[in-house]
């Protein structure tokens, strides 16, 4: 194991990981890595100077993550990465909602709600008052009761909750009723521009300055024996739709927000009139795993 | 520029960064490690979970990094990816010494020496006398006057001055004299591990724990019309000659440290007797941009 040149290096690194590496998948991934890697360097030619450079620009994105931020998550959004390990891992099957990126702003903990949440309460700024309302379905369109949504959005500056100190914000998890319906109030969302004070942003400004996200409410639905999706719905008619700084966007997930001037409807689901109302069905594949189990209980039974 | 898949997704970033970006080996360069990176996810089926490993690992090695270490350095040097640079910028031309890896542990301002330079001046750690003499010679063998030698190495105890608070310690810069001959006092180089206390550390204990770099003398060779050299002399008989963590060695780099048990020998050189003796000559080649302005103005004294 000496006296390597550029085309035999990356096979002396490649087999002392394949030799040593006791955790099979780890090495699957380590070995494909360095391969990529050493094929990266080749390929460009790349120089001491710009290896410096790239080692500089890693430290500063390592350096610029703390409890409340993930710069390397936004590295990975920017890239392209993040949406591809979705493509890659959330195929949506037939008939089921499509997944996009989870985004570095989800929390645990949020607040519990039940039909009829008001995401509104305790919101710093005001918005334009929506009220989102549909059903969680089975992917043949049967409702699913009792599922879970957990729904955040940044606020009306563009800003989430988590990036600020104080309490969550536009932010809960809502419980659909038996008959698989939820609904819940919140604020209209906004176009907003991802982090650019650090080396990411410094990294989009010398790639042509995409930096905004068009606006959209994330959510998280769930349900025992579905499959769960981390999704988002957008707002039809936003200027980013065809520019995501992350690529998220799919045309299935871009939701009609519509002007409701109707103080009789106002009145019977709590808003102010005028207001925005989104209607919007989720709907959820069966969990394999838990068909199969299911399965195997009923031959049990048989048996 | 929506609605992407695993098959899609890469061209569209590819293509955000080639239209935006105005720097065009900058263009050239990112749009590789992101072929590359995508293409490595997709190879793996990289999942969710392994993703997200990945960012703790990446921002863990960031973290790590302060004034005086360098993990991500650390972590190229062991995916061999810091060797594929030197093999790639370094092609020694015929008959001049080669060159390897850098290392972290090079550093500016260190004390100027001539002929028979005794490094081992403050050293708080002693180890085996060793007196090291040759000449820096062009390819063809004919002497380089007044070549400059910085020369670096570990301490007895297998760390490098950088890691430890204090001054500098077995370094210096060494001037040769005018028939390009050089003579250093030091202690000879021993075997020591790589930094192991941080996350690249955790990696290589993973990979199957090749720690260990064999016993090296750090040099940089340099003088007025000729091409710097970056390089080591490792030490014959080494147990990690053929295991060393960062795949830096070379067959002719291997130097024979010969023991020399004579009284006059001893005194001509100003050794204690016995000692430890390399003999050892660097050999760099022309610059070819010097050589290139030597011919036009040979031809513009022709003219």
């Amino acid at each position: 194991m000496r006296q390597f040149n550029e085309d035999t290096l990356t096979a002396a690194v490649v087999e002392r990981i394949q030799r040593g590496t006791k955790d099979e998948r780890f090495r699957e991934i380590l070995a494909s890595a360095v391969k990529h890697l050493h094929a990266f360097a080749r390929d460009v030619h790349l120089t001491e100077e710009e290896w410096f450079e790239g080692i500089k620009f890693l430290t500063s994105v390592g350096q610029k993550c703390d409890d409340k931020r993930q710069e390397f998550i936004l590295l990975s959004d920017i890239l392209g990465l993040s949406m591809m390990i979705v493509a890659l891992n959330h195929k949506a099957p037939a008939g089921a909602t499509e997944a996009t990126v989870l985004g570095p702003f989800f929390a645990h903990g949020a607040k519990e709600y039940g039909y009829g949440a008001d995401l509104r309460e305790g919101a710093t700024l005001k918005g334009e008052d929506v009220y989102v309302s549909g059903r969680v379905l089975t992917t043949d369109g049967k409702p699913i009761p009792n599922a879970v949504l957990d729904i955040w959005q940044a606020k009306a500056d563009g800003i989430y909750d988590l990036q600020t100190e104080g309490e969550f914000e536009l932010r809960g998890r809502v419980r659909a009723n038996e008959k698989g319906e939820y609904a819940l109030k919140s604020y209209k969302p906004k176009f907003y521009s991802v982090p650019m004070d650090g080396p990411v942003g410094d990294l989009v400004r010398r790639t042509g300055n995409h930096h905004m996200r068009p606006a959209h409410m994330h959510a998280i639905v769930s349900a025992p024996g579905y499959q769960p999706v981390i999704t988002h719905v957008f707002v039809e008619g936003d200027p980013y739709l065809d520019n995501d700084a992350v690529y998220a966007v799919k045309d299935s997930l871009v939701g009609k927000y519509r002007k409701v001037d109707d103080a009789a409807e106002a009145k019977r689901v709590g808003m102010p009139n005028p207001f925005i109302r989104l209607d919007w069905d989720f709907r959820l594949a069966a969990e394999a795993g838990v068909k199969a189990r299911k399965k195997i209980a009923a031959s049990d039974a048989i048996a």
